[in-house]
């Protein structure tokens, strides 16, 4: 079996585990790497103690995931067959239903759940999510390398709508330039919705791109990211077109300051919480405490927002290893709204910014 | 209160359900006109009986909700807030905590349903989802133009596709083309990640576009669907390049027969099943049934895959209002494969086929 199925089942074993069912596209991924998605189809990965791994999915994906590698045990339905059927014969076969069942309590459904516990009755349904999120949070080499790649191609995103911006032009053209770029890449997929905002719209931190034209005195604000090899990454830019007011000049130089010294406050051993309190403190001190409303980042990795949230309260120690966002920003109806997001490798040294386009204020045009 | 939601508490009524929550983005998107991502965070919909009708968002999404439309009660709430102390608290205050709750037991997660269990521990939790299902299975005149909408754009795309195909070209290159030219007509999302697959790739129904070329002799596979204010479409077509052998003919024109002879037998009142069998029985006595090995189609609207699942042991029988995909594939590893897919819409004369890209073998090139 793959190095991190052996070191989930150490993980197990430590933690008195004794079965786990796996069912998150992510966690998938990174268990298989095969990379699937799957709709309402089941896709499962299961592992016992006793170092049984089997892999779940419907027939047609089968050899797709045995040339990403899947070595293990594999089952497979067509659309006319209940793939649960076939899994409660596998652990009857294996002649050790487990006492205990753990699985992703964050993402199966209640009705599969339901499901689970009518086919093992006797087993106790436990939560691995948690011991799931402990083993990702720390990333490998192999993943800091496909992080770099997700964030230079996300810095390549910022820089084509930058340079695609045009009196008259509207949201969704650019959308569509910072999109053709990127495929021609070889990007197959946005980590999320591409959002380019012009004017007033950049005051709700999550409006979506429309046929809204860019006009003088509007920021423009582009917050994108790719999946790259499983990968994500995620950049926000704010630009002024043609001018700016000095309201908005000192909106956008308080989101800056905040952005590096949350960053510059970046240590191993400190709690996630402080980046927060760090950037807020100094955005309540500018007077705009009430127009930041929501927490500085999020993890990053398979998962465009994954373990930990970077909000205030987290009291979890940074760690070597961790990846995140750092992006304060300030929304002020009828002003506009200023975002600027960086994406955070944590090291021993340091932080290490994945993100590299500028974030000094640019006037376009 | 809006139409759809008024009709949800009448059908709470007739079914004897006091109360429901509603947590997946479609059903809030149904209920609310509001569309959002939330991630992690939580959105929901909760009516009740007297009814009540809350939603609950992140306070950064409160304007655009409104925005929207929703004009019921609204709880919102910061990153460092949680929102199920709220829920708990509203539904204290109008005094009439239920007996019951009803909620998408196949969307909700195992963590929220405990969350839930532990807020309301007097109510019994019950399953709301079959219910939504039958309420947006029958779609109105309002949606049939958005789905129309939808599958014109997706028409575009398959012949923007068609129109890149060059020897040499790649998968990926040609995926750029077909949204390129789609965000430009203000597409802001793919209902799915776009296929374009090339040679022996085609013998998989679920690849992924690469840097794999174009070269003669291929079948060029393309699966694609637009987001059109929130409803999806889905059109397969695949093409041959330069040349295509007896063989390829041969399994081209089995599909095709199959996929028309499908819609063909689309007629109100048949059981679902019937249009799998129909195709299928087509596919077995040209020889090619191991090969077909997914089910015909999928229920279409707000979601791609949606209720009802059109495979071969569904007795539910055709309305007026239903919409669908007709998809018959046959995929040989070492020789390619073929899937012709159409949106149809269901009406009391017959099948209104949405897609109309043509679907007679077109040689390229």
């Amino acid at each position: 079996m793959n190095n991190r199925i052996n070191h989930l089942l150490n993980q197990m074993k430590q933690h008195q585990i004794e079965s786990a069912l796996i069912t998150s596209k992510a966690n998938i991924y990174y268990f298989s790497n095969y990379l699937t998605d799957p709709h309402e189809r089941l896709v499962a990965i299961y592992v016992d103690r006793k170092g049984n791994a089997l892999l779940i999915l419907p027939k047609m994906e089968e050899e797709d995931a045995k040339r990403a590698g899947w070595s293990g045990d594999l089952l497979s339905y067509n659309d006319d067959t209940n793939p649960w059927t076939l899994f409660k014969k596998y652990v009857e076969d294996t002649k050790q239903v487990p006492g205990q069942m753990a699985v992703e309590k964050g993402d199966l459904s209640l009705s599969r759940g339901e499901i689970i516990r009518q086919s093992f009755p006797d087993s106790e349904i436990t939560d691995v999510s948690e011991l799931l999120n402990q083993l990702r949070v720390i990333k490998d080499q192999k993943e800091l390398n496909l992080l770099k790649q997700a964030a230079q191609l996300a810095d390549f995103g910022v820089k084509t709508g930058i340079q695609a911006i045009e009196e008259g032009k509207t949201e969704m053209e650019i959308v569509a330039d910072i999109e053709y770029a990127l495929k021609r890449e070889g990007v197959r997929e946005m980590s999320f919705s591409t959002l380019v905002l012009t004017g007033d719209k950049t005051s709700s931190p999550h409006g979506n791109p429309a046929r809204n034209t860019v006009q003088p005195g509007d920021f423009v604000l582009f917050d994108l990211g790719v999946v790259y090899e499983g990968y994500c990454s995620d950049i926000t830019r704010t630009v002024a077109y043609k001018h700016i007011t000095p309201k908005q000049e000192e909106i956008y130089n308080t989101v800056l300051k905040a952005e590096k010294a949350a960053i510059e406050a970046c240590k191993v051993g400190k709690p996630v919480g402080e980046l927060d309190k760090t950037a807020r403190n100094l955005i309540d001190q500018a007077g705009f405490g009430e127009y930041f409303m929501h927490r500085i980042g999020h993890g990053l990795g398979i998962d465009v927002h994954e373990y930990p949230s970077m909000s205030g309260n987290n009291s979890l120690p940074l760690e070597e290893g961790m990846c995140f966002t750092i992006e304060p920003g300030i929304y002020i109806p009828e002003v506009g709204g200023v975002r600027i997001e960086d994406d955070i490798f944590m090291t021993n040294k340091g932080p290490e910014i994945l993100t590299s386009y500028p974030k000094e204020l640019q006037i376009i045009g």
